[in-house]
């Protein structure tokens, strides 16, 4: 059995190229259809009505493309409206980012302390404390918004004093919770990982979920035989589909997916506005 | 003459109440229907395509919701899409904040060297620079993208170690350039008034297009006999529309408005999306 469709990624932007790359390095036969809403972005500070709205009109337009997976790259879009997503797309396998970051959390902790940081509608669900106490009831966890990461990352202020300000504002008081383990709950902030593991030391391990959501990914399709069997260069036959702005798309790819992106694309995906 | 009906303010958010503060300053018995298109906000990063497409959407609501004037409240609509919102209301006068802005500054400068800050599409078009050289073409224009200021104003992170450390990192260069005089090009930086003074020094004087808007407003109501009669407080009696989440604004008002707001609204402005 081989399936050569591509595997979806929906974002609220370009954070999930994050995600993007985990799955080439993994897959590297596989192709992608990546669907970024930047037009609507950032959606981490919106209402979880409205987050759903958007995201449910980029998961049909995905859907009609005949993808063989999807998977849900974007941390406030997995912690806020998954299971919309899958009442949508019933007949295909879906993947969010809380639970595979979540599982690679409660595995390392010693402490059965973990923090958790993401933008405000992702920390508002407590979506990471409810997929970590059903792995390990006994576990605390402390979650923290940290919604400033996210612009920083898009200005490309990776390493500068603004960008170690803010890692202070934010992590102090996690490090004082005395938490040894520290998930980045969202794709931007793993771009910040040395900001960050400076200001809490390296007492405290960091967790990104790009790559256990890729690892999950590849699990799911092994077990549902929907491997593709090509050879060819999944990353060179890959599409990036974005709702606004694709100049400014292609001066920051660089920064999340480490080089050019194959395709870039304008899409409207709502018909008529 | 009188004319009792509303003046329409439009933003993309929460910014343009500093604008409304104004208005009722000046004019404590005019009402306001105020429109913020948060869930869009923040319009600063996207493509000029989207942004005059959101704030055209917008503006077809509030004519159609007899209004008497338009005060286009927001700098970035105002600098990417003015002159298509006048093509849309025709039959109202319409107002933004680039050009009071620009007058009040060409007014003060003594070294004919003018700063201005903003968001990136503010600055991209140029909108300041040309307002600026339209009444003093040998005044020199530098303007600078500043965009991490609208995060940390939203985050109500006004006067914080990361908020000094963001204006060191964009003001420096404009201290150096010599600038006696800068324009605080987006509604939300007014905010930051203390912390931007504190970084320029007191030589460099700042300005803030709200007070300047506000009074062009007054001048072209006064022109147009178009002053209401009522008695009334328009404080009061004003409307507060918003497209995402109100819990959002209401929490976040007293920062941009010093108050509350009367009445605070959701509205659908795009109808079925």
């Amino acid at each position: 059995m081989s399936d050569t469709r591509p595997i979806g990624i929906l974002d609220s932007g370009l954070g999930g190229l994050t995600v993007a790359r985990e799955v080439f390095r993994l897959m590297p036969h596989e192709k992608v259809l990546y669907l970024g809403d930047n037009a609507h972005a950032p959606y981490g500070h919106r209402s979880e009505k409205t987050i759903q709205k958007y995201s449910l009109q980029c998961v049909k337009y995905l859907i009609g493309h005949d993808i063989k997976m999807l998977i849900v790259a974007c941390n406030t879009i997995s912690s806020v409206a998954l299971e919309q997503i899958e009442a949508a797309a019933k007949d295909i396998p879906i993947i969010g980012v809380v639970l595979p970051g979540a599982r690679a959390a409660v595995l390392r902790t010693a402490e059965k302390k973990i923090g958790v940081i993401g933008t405000h509608a992702t920390i508002r669900t407590c979506a990471y404390t409810r997929a970590i106490q059903s792995i390990g009831s006994d576990i605390r966890v402390f979650e923290k918004a940290s919604p400033l990461f996210v612009p920083l990352v898009e200005e490309g202020l990776v390493d500068r004093d603004v960008t170690r300000s803010a890692a202070q504002h934010y992590l102090y008081e996690l490090i004082d919770l005395g938490v040894d383990c520290m998930i980045l709950g969202c794709s931007h902030y793993s771009l910040l990982m040395e900001v960050i593991q400076g200001t809490v030391g390296t007492r405290i391990q960091l967790l990104d979920s790009a790559l256990w959501t890729a690892k999950e990914a590849q699990d799911i399709l092994t077990a549902l035989k929907l491997v593709t069997s090509s050879k060819n260069s999944g990353r060179d036959e890959s599409r990036y589909l974005f709702t606004d702005n694709i100049d400014e798309v292609e001066r920051r790819t660089l920064l999340f997916f480490g080089g050019r992106l194959s395709s870039v694309e304008y899409v409207n995906v709502n018909g008529g506005l």
